[in-house]
């Protein structure tokens, strides 16, 4: 995908940007918000991911000659197709770190800069944090579900194409401990796993052979498929033998792997074999079509289920399938704008802003200002509610911290990037301060994130000129 | 992602390639099938799509330096990787041409060459159609509702990551008339399209002049986006001058776009306007996470609605997100295998098979038949429902085609490179040929796909067979 990134847009940020050219207005300053308006799956929370693999596609996204060409072709202005030819970022960017918690309406990350690089950008930093932030707000469902159970990403069969790239970083950075996906691990520094498919017993003159042959060369780290021909009278008993035989040449069966029929019934009835067997240290892995509900389930029936392997819902974000992120423009030419809707919760928020999150007296989350990105975060007393501001919540003393730094300064990344493991580790930490009654599955309380004063009054002011105007 | 493509697999391939390569069985010849078990979304059928993109990826599916460095360091033996070094697919394909409709259990596409070399493929097969034929069938569906009006993908900030760029393409093979997307448009051939977002209404002191400044630089494709501040009190009318400044300098506005709303109503209205100021040949487009059914309503409500746009639900494929397509050996040294489950619809079917269509007297698609590969045509009389064999079906004297034949010899493509258009157009073209009632949204007609006498003659030794053995 590196060819060409510059094309990796939607047509009419083009068309745009010449239009901005021919207007000459491509030297004015703007600001644009990523945020979102819903979290997906009816989480009370999104993890936000994906910035380190979107500022690396930035400092891609330029316009080599077969672009150009390209670009010519379908009519595109010389002048412009010059001005191209040299493009690149070269503005500010601002975000949270990656792993961190952030809510809807929050300007989650901001981008100011020249328009026309500003609006270029649009499409790549939805497509890419709408994705990313999605799998990994699906994979900490997961990980909440399976506790401290270890947890591996089977997905990339079914993965939406290429996505299975991105969603295998994403579902680590959420809370999977590994995935079978080798291209991702190879290029993100993330453990892999697997060991054998149907197939493999298949192959052979029948399931004990296979098995010992597989045993035989991996002998190190060998999980047993057991359930191509009938699970508990053939998988697990032909599974003991081999694992009898290993113990001889002083080595372990590492697990058995269930991938059909009732999880909560063969994994008992297997343990129950394997106990008898002598054999308490071989682990019971289950997949087939698991997602955060089934193994909340398995778990409450005290499936004896050591590791998960998760796929397709985890890597296609079964059921929402996209974040909801959209990218407004809220400062022109030094001018703070918004964008009007019938709809009030549609109504954008204005000029260069900042979130602040509070805490309380036990160190957890417990509410976020959306500031002017100018405000002392001292001086915010009180928070509003966007659309009811009768609804107010003060924040006088409470701990403040300002979760959104700049991280990309006239067009260079300035911050170091950052281990999938740091990463992740970030997401478990701020999991850890967030009061458990967001983490619900259902109807989780709303956490509050509401307006500062300075904001809400610059909100209303344009609010009541566009309206005079119109 | 060009890059070491050899390790686009899940780990497991490789745990089972180092396997059989340790088990010197690297020579033994195998055969799997690719097939799914459900059309997705309810459909009646699935559009075939994909092909072209995967021949492309096995020829590149190799492993470079990079790539066997990575492996030696997780662990993979040196003799393995000085095989995998020198590795490239020889085997031979065979596929239906792209754009096919094809069925739930047929064997779609089918590998034959050495197991290695055809398990190692087994991820990338399965990404790669499993995705695009969702997305086309997607698109399929889409156009049925649309009948002959103009459609427009636009969902690459939605789409998952970079699925997006097969997303496009697979999207314009099942029936739509172009993308947003400008990468997928260079990269395939196809048309795109797009003009403004509200930011560029924002970016100037009035929409009057925003609609004026594009008008000027983008005088010949014009489409102005009404629903900024207020569409039929504002958008509308200043879009009205804006064509009648047009035309005086002998232009034409070409539509006007409604993005909020309900777009039955203000479509209505806005027509009416424009119809009433002379500006019939103004189109007007409406977009707004649209899918088949909102657009199969707006057309039953009369809205005089030219063309549509689509994103998220046609992109992500919702509400499916993944077609269910499985991989299974069907022949392992020359012997047919096949996999037991205790649910009879699971059990795969045994041997190197074909899959033959027969059409009714009109030209119209009557059933599919599985047979075996070295089966003549002309001697399958009957077909057999694979679980109930007492439902059969007469295809004798029928018109017989076999819609699978051989893509890949030897490692060498053999098909030459189609244009996208021509794969739409085939699907197009396969679509006039398929009963109506198979293409209702609402229970579809289930079409027939039996196996002939021989191949269920097959499979019942096997499992007769099998069974004994356990």
């Amino acid at each position: 995908m590196k060819k060409s990134m510059g094309l990796f847009t939607d047509h009419y940020e083009l068309t745009m940007a010449e239009g901005y050219f021919r207007s000459e207005k491509e030297e004015i300053i703007a600001n644009f918000d990523y945020f979102f308006r819903k979290n997906p799956f009816g989480s009370g929370f999104t993890v936000f991911a994906g910035l380190q693999d979107l500022l690396e596609m930035i400092l891609e996204f330029k316009y080599d000659t077969q672009a150009i060409d390209y670009l010519h072709k379908r009519g595109f202005g010389t002048d412009f197709l010059e001005y191209l030819k040299n493009f690149q970022f070269r503005g500010d960017i601002y975000a949270p770190r990656e792993g961190e918690l952030v809510f809807p309406n929050e300007p989650v990350l901001r981008v100011k800069g020249k328009i026309i690089e500003t609006q270029l950008l649009e499409t790549l930093i939805l497509n890419v944090l709408n994705f990313q932030s999605l799998i990994a707000t699906k994979a900490n469902r997961i990980r909440h579900s399976a506790g401290n159970r270890l947890l591996m990403e089977f997905g990339m069969r079914r993965a939406q194409g290429c996505a299975a790239i991105a969603a295998s970083r994403a579902a680590v950075i959420g809370g999977m401990d590994s995935t079978s996906n080798i291209y991702s691990a190879e290029r993100y520094g993330l453990e892999s796993s697997g060991t054998m498919a149907h197939s493999w017993i298949q192959g052979f003159e029948d399931e004990l052979v296979a098995f010992r042959e597989y045993a035989i060369t991996h002998p190190k780290n060998c999980t047993l498929l057991v359930d191509t021909y009938h699970t508990l009278k053939s998988g697990v008993p032909n599974a003991i033998i081999i694992a009898r035989e290993m113990e001889q040449s002083g080595h372990r069966l590492s697990a058995i792997r269930l991938d059909s029929g009732d999880l909560a019934y063969l994994s008992k009835m297997a343990r129950k074999q394997l106990d008898e067997a002598g054999l308490s240290y071989v682990k019971i892995v289950a997949s087939n079509q698991l997602d955060e509900y089934i193994i909340k389930s398995l778990i409450e029936q005290d499936a004896p289920i050591d590791w998960f392997g998760v796929g397709t819902s985890l890597v296609t974000g079964k059921s929402d399938a996209a974040l909801d992120g959209v990218y407004k423009l809220s400062l022109i030419n030094g001018r703070p704008t918004l964008k009007l809707s019938e709809d009030l919760i549609k109504i954008t928020l204005p000029g260069e802003k900042k979130i602040v999150r509070y805490f309380n007296g036990n160190n957890k989350f417990y509410a976020d200002a959306i500031a002017l990105a100018t405000e002392d975060d001292r001086e915010i007393d009180t928070i509003f509610h966007p659309q009811h501001p009768e609804r107010n919540t003060p924040v006088h003393g409470l701990k403040g911290e300002t979760i959104v730094s700049k991280v990309v300064d006239k067009g260079k990344v300035v911050v170091e990037e950052k281990s999938i493991d740091e990463i992740s580790g970030y997401r478990k930490f701020r999991i850890s301060q967030l009061p458990d009654e967001h983490k619900r599955f259902e109807y989780p309380h709303l956490y509050k994130v509401g307006l500062s004063q300075s904001l809400m009054n610059l909100r209303n002011t344009l609010i009541t000129g566009l309206k005079k105007g119109n």
